[in-house]
């Protein structure tokens, strides 16, 4: 393994939103009985806040520095997660969880991110959890992967990742633009966080590697198709609204590229396993 | 590693449901639009079938060998997948998302296995996916450990899956005896099918090391309700109908304890993933 190119001190990661997001946070300072504990950078995190921006649910944004975290959160969490949800002074927590939940809770607040069909609704599901068990951990092992000078070991690990995004987006709608067809699903605001920062790699491991547009080759079909619903998500205004500073993720994400990053997440994957 | 103690070829599988699970297999043979696509000793299956026969929903039982996949199988779902629910003429797989999907596709068949409560129902979601996340994977991680001669360290993987054990059953209902009260739910038949498989410790791995009653020191009351827990799911008639001789798992389990066996699960485990 290499060593990290620079050490960045924990101390020195960017401490809140910022651009944007940092709006929508002064917006949501006020108690609520809903709180959502977050960091601004958690791509887990903005899973939940992009479902409470598009269906205009009330709440109170809490930042939480994972390094030294709120009693008020380790009374509700010992493991000091984000997301948290505080609902009714009691925790909820796992994005995807969390996401249903909102669902549940709040049945008035539109648009409805699921499908009343029981079938599309399963199999979106299914898609939801492709992102958790296969997209997640391979963008991982890229993102992380040492050294770099193993260039074909890099290739393989980008290949990994790039055939199981080909996969998931197969599975769209074929007119979308979003999986589903014309209207978004939870699916796809639990794709969005990591393809909203799929830019890292124009920075880091030696590009990303999707293929510009009218290049993709026997791809070029699934490729066309992931790029038109990746403008879709972009031009949410709740994508939008919970985005920062790129300047701000990039210490945090050198962090992962040297393959140094503490998070539960980074460890897991040095480790072999995948999303903890 | 050490050699595996014996071969067993895989074609000397007991090839289909003995027992009560028999009765329930030859009663399940006629079309019907609903098909589900099972291995009979399969934990992942079971917990779908459970909830067909818990609400009474028509299917027909399709008994797949997993060495000669059939091509109704395999034209639905390439990966040839156990369990598979087909559907309209189309597949849903993943045991979890399949449940949810009886819950939500046959909302008069009875009882219903989600609380009203929408926290109520998020939080047995959570105790799910660490039944997925946690437990399965560390009873694998036991189930798999080698060399048997490495007492300590097959003592850390087996204290590292009853600790996954006591944490879940500490999040119980207090009374019971099911996790979330008096009426059983979809996370209870979650996790059923590998509480009521936990007797192949006794002749594998030796032993699996719950307590006998009295004698769980300091962890005697979470021992106590996870007794409670164990005895009610036992006893529904479900899991009755669902089960078949533990003859016919032995040779099964055998060629998981030598770490021999070919299931995707298996493997994952032996590259240190977890459920696939």
């Amino acid at each position: 393994m290499s060593a990290p190119k620079q050490s960045i001190p924990d101390a020195e990661f960017y401490p809140h939103a910022s651009a944007e997001a940092k709006k929508t946070v002064d917006a949501h300072q006020g108690d609520a009985p809903l709180k959502l504990y977050s960091g601004w950078f958690c791509p887990f995190v903005q899973r939940v806040w992009l479902v409470l921006e598009e269906k205009h649910i009330p709440y109170q944004y809490i930042e939480v520095n994972p390094y030294h975290k709120p009693d008020s959160l380790l009374r509700l969490n010992p493991r000091g997660l984000v997301p948290t949800l505080e609902h009714d002074n009691k925790p909820l927590y796992e994005s995807t969880v969390v996401m249903e939940f909102l669902e549940d809770e709040y049945p008035d607040h539109k648009p409805n991110l699921r499908p009343d069909d029981p079938h599309e609704r399963a199999r979106l599901r299914i898609w939801t959890d492709y992102v958790t068990t296969r997209i997640i951990p391979s963008f991982h092992r890229f993102l992380q992967f040492q050294p770099s000078s193993d260039t074909k070991g890099l290739d393989e690990k980008r290949q990994e990742f790039l055939g199981h995004l080909r996969e998931w987006t197969a599975e769209m709608d074929e007119e979308g633009p979003y999986f589903s067809g014309k209207e978004p699903r939870l699916v796809d605001f639990q794709m969005g966080p990591w393809a909203v920062r799929l830019w890292v790699f124009d920075l880091m491991k030696g590009g990303l590697g999707i293929p510009a547009e009218g290049q993709g080759g026997e791809h070029e079909k699934v490729w066309n198709r992931y790029r038109k619903w990746v403008k879709a998500i972009e031009g949410r205004d709740s994508v939008k609204a919970t985005t920062s500073e790129r300047e701000h993720f990039l210490p945090l994400y050198q962090r992962y590229a040297d393959n140094t990053a503490q998070s539960e997440l980074a460890k897991a994957t040095r480790s072999g396993r995948g999303v903890p």
